[in-house]
C-alpha cells in the first residue's frame, strides 16, 4: 500500500515524526540538537550554558475533560512542558501560551485557566512572556512553548545509554491514570483516594531532582508523560542499547482495595502505560549512582540494567520469564 | 453586570488579553518587552541583541477552510510569526509546531502541510527544531512558536509613536481579503485574479524592510495581521497619541470590475479591516523618512500623520470630513 495513503491512525504519533523531520534545519550553527528529544537544545553566546525548547498541545476530550477543574487544567498545561525541560536536567525560564476558546465560553472560565497555569509559573519561576488568544469552533484548545536553560556540560538526552548503566526511577508511577480512571468512574475524592487525584490533576515537575541526577551523571533520561514502557523504549532505541527491567521492582501504586475492584488494569499496567504521571526515568554508572546523596537516592528505585545481549526493552516477572515490551503508552491517535 | 459572567465574544480579544496579563512575570531580569507588542523581547548574553519571541495558533474552519491548499495552510502558518518577528526590525531564527490532526487524516495531507512550512522556513532562514503531533476531534489545529534575534539598539515597538511623525505602510493593503472573498466566490484562478490569491495563500513577510525601517529611524511599527485600522489603534493606543490618516492616500487594490461586482466590501473596507497582508505600518520623523534610500521608498507610502491634537485614529475623506475609526479590523471572537 502507498504509504502516504495510511491514515495517521494507522502510523502513530513516532511513524509520523519520522516522516516529517527531514529537511527541518537550513541553519544548523546554533543547533545542538533538533527534533527527536524531550526539547530541543541550541547553542547561545554564553557557552557554559544552552538554551531549552519545548512545546505541548492539549485539546479538550482528548487530552483532559470536563471531569478536571479549570485551574487544573492550566496548571497541567504548564507542567507538563516544565517536566521535559527537567528530563534535560534544565531550568525553566520563559513560556508563550496560545489559547483557543469557544466564542460561548463565559469569562471566568478562562480567568481559571490562567489562575492554574499562574500558579504552575510561579512555582518554578517561570514567566509567561506572551502568546495568542483566538476562536474555536469546539472545545478548549491550549498549546505552552517554554524555553529553559542547561549547563552545557551536564545536559542529559535520550541518547546517551551505556552498556553496565542502571535504569531508575523516582517516584510511584500509575497514579495518574489511577487517578483518572477514578474520576471517570464518579468516585467521591475522600482522603484515601487524594494521592490518585493529586498526581492527576496537579503533577509535580521533577526539577530539582533532574538538575542533580544530570550532574550526578545521568547517561540517559525521560520525564514519564506517556508511561514507563514507552520511556524507556525511546531510551533504548536512541541509545541502540537493550534494557532489561525487573517486574517486582517497578515502584507501582498501592491500591485500596475498593479501588481494585473498581479498576479494569493492573497497578503495573498504569504503571507501564498510564501517562502523566512526570516522574523522571534515567540511566547511570552504577559507580556515579553509589555517589548521589542520601536525599537523592531516597526519592529513587533501581529498577533494571542496560545490557548489549538485548534490543529494545524488556521485562523480567517473579518466575524469571522474560518478555519483550512494545512501545506504546499513551497513544496519541488511538483510543 | 459581573464582568466574569461575561462570554468571550461580549469582550474579546484585546479585552481578555487586558485581564489576563497581570501576574505574568515571576523573574524580571531578562524581560525586556512582556505581553503586549508583536514579540515579547528578552535580554540575552550578548547585550547587542535581544531574542524575540511569538506564536500564532490557527484552527480550521476558523483561521482557513478547505478553500486553500495544505501546502499553504502550511506556508502561513509559519509566515505569520515570521511577520510578527519583522514588526519589531528582527530576524527569524528558531520554531517549534504543534499539529493537532483527527485521527483519519490521510498521512499525505500532513506531509503537504509541513511541505509549506519548510518551504516557508527555507525562504527565511528558519529551522523547525522540534514540535507536538496530537490527535484533534476534528479539524486541524497548527501552533507555531517562534524566535528572532534584534539589534538592541534598533529593536521597534508599537509605544513608540511621536507628535510629529509620519505614518508610512508598505505595499497595497486588502489584496488578501479579496483573494479569501474571491475563493469563497469560487472565482476561476486566472491571471488577472493572481495578486490576489498570492497575496492571500502565499504571504510574504517584510523581513529585509523590517530591518531597514528599524535601523532608518521607525518609532512605532506593527504588521498588518488585523486590518489597518486595528494595527494603527494599537499603535495610537500604546504611544498615548492620535493618529490621522487620509483615505486618498491608502494604497487600496485595484479591483477589475468584474471582481468589483462580486464583492459586498469596497476595496478600502479590505484595506482597513481585512486581514492577512502582512505589510508593515509605522511612524517615522520626517527627516529620518527622507534619508531612507530610494529602493526602500519606493515600497512605501506616507498615509498620516502622528498629532497630538486627536486621541486614537481617525479618517480623512476625500471632502476633508473627519471620522473616529473603531478598533476592531479581523475580531477573533466573532463572525
Amino acid at each position: 500500500m502507498n504509504p502516504k495513503l495510511q491514515l495517521v491512525s494507522e502510523i502513530g504519533e513516532f511513524g509520523l515524526i519520522d516522516l516529517i523531520s527531514a529537511d527541518t534545519i537550513t541553519d544548523s550553527s546554533q543547533i545542538v540538537k533538533g527534533i527527536g528529544d524531550d526539547c530541543a537544545v541550541l547553542r547561545t553566546a554564553d557557552e557554559n550554558y544552552y538554551q531549552l525548547f519545548t512545546t505541548d498541545m492539549l485539546i479538550e476530550s482528548i487530552h483532559f475533560s470536563k471531569l478536571i477543574a479549570d485551574e487544573d487544567i492550566g496548571y497541567k498545561a504548564i507542567t507538563c512542558n516544565i517536566s521535559d525541560i527537567a528530563a534535560m536536567g534544565g531550568i525553566p525560564q520563559n513560556c508563550l501560551v496560545s489559547l483557543g476558546v469557544p466564542a460561548t465560553i463565559e469569562v471566568s472560565r478562562i480567568e481559571r485557566l490562567y489562575q492554574g497555569m499562574k500558579q504552575a509559573c510561579r512555582e518554578y519561576y517561570v514567566n509567561i512572556i506572551g502568546g495568542d488568544m483566538v476562536r474555536s469552533p469546539q472545545g478548549i484548545i491550549i498549546n505552552v512553548a517554554m524555553t529553559g536553560t542547561v549547563n552545557s556540560a551536564a545536559v542529559v538526552y535520550r541518547s546517551g545509554a551505556q552498556t553496565g548503566d542502571l535504569v531508575a526511577v523516582s517516584g510511584r508511577l500509575g497514579l495518574s491514570e489511577i487517578g483518572l480512571l477514578l474520576l471517570q468512574n464518579n468516585v467521591e475524592p475522600t482522603s484515601a483516594y487524594e494521592p490518585f487525584f493529586a498526581k492527576h490533576c496537579r503533577p509535580k515537575a521533577r526539577v530539582e531532582l533532574g538538575l542533580k541526577l544530570a550532574k550526578g551523571g545521568a547517561t540517559a533520561m525521560n520525564d514519564i508523560s506517556d508511561g514507563l514502557a514507552s520511556e524507556l523504549n525511546e531510551i533504548a532505541v536512541s541509545s541502540s542499547v537493550g534494557v532489561l527491567i525487573d517486574e517486582q521492582l517497578i515502584p507501582v501504586a498501592g491500591l485500596p482495595s475498593a479501588v481494585e475492584a473498581l479498576l479494569d488494569k493492573t497497578p503495573l499496567q498504569c504503571a507501564l502505560y498510564g501517562g502523566e504521571d512526570y516522574e523522571l526515568v534515567f540511566t547511570i554508572k552504577p559507580s556515579d549512582y553509589a555517589l548521589l546523596d542520601q536525599d537523592t537516592r531516597a526519592e529513587l528505585v533501581v529498577i533494571g540494567t542496560v545490557t548489549e545481549e538485548l534490543s529494545g526493552l524488556w521485562l523480567r516477572d517473579d518466575a524469571g520469564q522474560m518478555r519483550k515490551l512494545e512501545s506504546r503508552g499513551y497513544n496519541h491517535f488511538s483510543d
